[in-house]
């Protein structure tokens, strides 16, 4: 249910509303728009009837949402959400580039990185101190110590720092250090640690499970969004399917399907969803093309000594030569950096 | 690399091997086998030479596993593991049964699934008392109530109880109820939850992630392995596939593969593998005639009323039914129950 | 649109009502029961009116069918189907097993194949001699050459035989030697040979495709029986997933389905749904299990020389074995060899 | 196994070289290129020792080919192919278009859809003639009458007609109206139409199988350049996936791995790709973006009355809107239309 108020409407009708909405046991989400508020009320087992509240005073209109997914869905709110991180913007008319590598490795590494993507033009800075890895046996991450060495990197540079939190426990540690909570693709069904992100004060990248379905990823979302935080940015990096010359087959359909369905950012990930070097640029293209707030780019200055994910991180020559073309295909379809 | 003793190998021969290990930095896992021990070496960022071993006292060989993984092989361990649940043994030759609800709902809901699990010849509990629920807003469980109630009805019954783990925070308290922890599939590489579980005295009950390889399915019970818990059942309980008129692809394949690569049990979830009724009964069988070491069942005594999962669970008498028509392909395969 | 007869109807009410059919510009399909013949109508573009038949004397009822299927489905014969392959049969109590060789290779080779399989007690050759091969430059198979031998091994053994027929152009020369047209999972929605194979007076074993749902396997089933030859049998032979390490995943869950929206019989080939030899006997067991009407499985006297599919084909002896062990399910599935 | 000639190679020279080749039991494929002439050598079981060749006079290079397709690969052509349709190209600098209706239905229809095409600057009229379709019943086609219709607009408006054959017999028919010849995903593995239409004189348009992995896709290719047609364009129209809110999954990952592993132009298929109109315009972006060779596209003057695809099709109006936006994209990425 969505309760749209009156563009008139005063703070203290929006006030009752949302009053009205505790009372019943459910739980209100205001939602400001350009325009006027809208409150979208979750918590409540079955329909709710709209009698409730079509004639308080200041209401607009009582929707009901078709959608399982309701405080992310476009239906609640047809503005498009621009997520701001610390000044640095994603959704609206510029794109947001993130960069850097797989793991954070050393201080001479991320500063390498993050020098060259803050040259080219990126605002936002990525790298790994937790790493999920398939393999109890390999490199996983830094850990605080990478934490640590992104915010030195952010000092110098300026750049926001993305970086993924895997577990409920390490949610305030990370958020201490990052500007942005990512979570990684295993764990978007990880529900305790979406409730956990739900209730931080930081956006959240969250990406797109191996299998999981446009449905599931924008329930993934709501139940971040439930727990009251609304600065989500949704990211494609590949799913799996019987292909395996690539490593993940990039869905950049589910691009503009998601955006049909949700007022959230949406952004690529070429490289997860390509898994060798020579693939990234000319998807990072198709991925401007199709209409993406962004794009997430693992680079690396020395690649072939890279801890993790040598095989797909752009050499930073690579990644100037990306960041050149992108611009090019951004103008073309009415975007800029 | 593995490690195999003589059979004479004294203990303190034994002993002097895993001394050794961990002066070189790395982890041993002594597996003691029915004739002889071997000890697993785990943490080496390489190969490791077998000469540092060969020629220790009481060493037969130094075998290189070509595997990812390495405790949970076949090749490390060629006896197939049994593991032991307070008495009830899941491996070996007769089949180890869990029914019950999806979600734990009432008291005389999880006392009737367990009466009838025991009267048919059940030695498992099933029954969710954490939910990982596609939407924020479907039933998520009684939480602890959940575990109070299932714990109450291992007391009249005898069963032990197997409830799944969500989160690193609550394994300690599931572990003070449950006699065996679930991971669920949603979960299957939560690093963080297969690590805490991987410290816990419990033995678990690892479910097939959606999408996971085989390889990948190993590699996550290698996390719990690699911290010292050896008690891991692994469940097939179906897969995402292009199919949509089945919940999931039941993949007996799988469960051939798994009990080849590896010496843990292998159990069959029929009832997530169809997802309705009437074809729990037909895959509850296939999974026996296939070599399962046993089947993890959702049986409600009103499946049109459960709060999850009611299409696909079993009517009391329907699981009777089951147990009558599987005890008949068990022993045409050799098995009993 | 499904019109069903009175018990007591005389043949030429039957036959008023197949006329009216073809003037109203329709085909109709009579299907005779045990009980009472229905008929089925077929080429209508739309819903057919009831009114039109429901009048008619010696109608009981003018039924819509629900499914885009219709001539082989449950709705519109309850009673299973049989098919009869020159006094060999398929669905019923007792189960059909097909076997022989991927190719047939030499008179040496398919006769030794047929001997065994008849000495194990299947009824059925198997043997390709066109052979549908993803390399160009791969064996063909002996095309005319290798039905003749195909031909020589039924002589010899009484066995029936079952072959691809890969193109409409060949539907007759196959159906010279062959009891039994098989149509290739590569060729499921191959309409054109589809259609031919529905003139042809052969019965047919129509095999699932690659990545072919349920339904449109139905439907492919229902090109065929468009064209009037009801005698087909399905095959699940498994499907292409995101697992590399068996070379398909078979879907049992199918085989559950199948038969409950069809009348038509379903066997399942071992063999391909597995890809690996140590695999098919357990998997033609739980086949056994599920309910399946039959097993197709790759034998060949010398499996290390085969000229395709060397190594998912059984030894002479392991089908020996195979047929021991799923004589034993059989019987306790209710079902006899 | 591939002879790279000198680039002062005499023809006489070449044609000893192919001599040899027949002589040793194999078959020649001269492919000349720009600056010298290369043979490849098909048919051979195993590996050819380069003996044989090397030092034959005018030879270069005698170069093993490890893939298992060897006229489709870039490794034995570096030079990327341009396919000649009657003096419209597919490859090169400028971008192929292809536009028309999924089915021919009537004379009004396709020559509105022509005009529409032509205006917008399309060179390739596409429509069905013959119609794949998964149920029986629905509309199969026009048939001759439909190539006459796509006759007749060429006729007016010049465009090249690409329509799908479906079946060995029909390729005489069908090339006698049509410029270029498709086969559709359905029959990508249809190996008796891959050689009918390996021997007809008419450029092909090859689709990808909905399951067909790169390596089989290339492979079928290779089966229509080994009977020597040359002249074939690879079409990537999406894959099967477990996602069904688009129609499929349109796999860009694939047009970047195609052009690394062959000559031969790679076009896109945003109609089929997504499946809803909404979708086609930003794929067919992205499909430019990527660095696909051209765009193969459904539309329709009337899309709510369409006989098949009709959700999928662009209105007029709306193709004549994607033109403008691709070619801004084309420029953006160096190519022109």
């Amino acid at each position: 249910m969505l309760i749209v108020m009156r563009k008139d409407a005063t703070d203290e009708q929006i006030g009752a509303v949302i009053e009205k909405i505790r009372e019943l046991g459910f739980k209100p989400h205001a939602i400001p728009g350009q325009q006027r508020t809208a409150i979208g009320i979750t918590g409540n087992p079955g329909p709710v009837p709209p009698e409730h509240f079509e004639l308080l005073p200041g209401v607009a209109q009582a929707i009901p949402v078709s959608q399982p997914f309701k405080l992310v869905s476009a239906e609640i709110k047809p503005e498009r959400t621009i997520v701001n991180v610390g000044g640095a913007t994603i959704g609206g008319e510029s794109l947001a580039v993130m960069a850097g590598p797989c793991s954070v490795e050393s201080e001479a590494q991320i500063l390498a990185c993050a020098r060259a993507a803050r040259a080219s033009g990126a605002k936002f800075l990525r790298g790994g101190a937790f790493k999920p890895r398939t393999s109890p046996y390999d490199f996983q991450g830094l850990k605080e110590e990478g934490l640590k060495l992104l915010a030195l990197a952010r000092q110098e540079t300026g750049l926001k720092v993305v970086t993924e939190v895997m577990s409920p426990n390490s949610v305030d540690m990370v958020a201490r250090y990052a500007d942005m909570l990512q979570v990684g693709a295993r764990n978007m069904q990880n529900f305790s640690l979406l409730e956990a992100i739900g209730e931080a004060k930081r956006p959240v990248l969250l990406k797109r499970g191996m299998s999981a379905t446009i449905k599931e990823f924008l329930m993934a979302a709501e139940y971040i969004a439930s727990r009251g935080n609304y600065d989500i940015v949704l990211c494609e990096r590949g799913i799996r399917t019987f292909e395996t010359m690539t490593r993940n087959t990039l869905d950049l359909g589910a691009v503009i399907m998601l955006k049909q369905l949700s007022h959230l950012p949406v952004i690529v990930d070429p490289s997860h969803g390509f898994g060798l070097r020579f693939g990234v640029i000319p998807l990072a293209r198709a991925g401007v093309a199709v209409g993406a707030d962004g794009l997430i780019v693992e680079i690396h200055p020395e690649p072939e000594h890279a801890l993790s994910d040598g095989p797909q991180s752009l050499t930073l020559p690579m990644f100037q030569e990306m960041m050149q073309e992108i611009r090019r295909v951004a103008t073309s379809v009415g975007r800029r950096m």
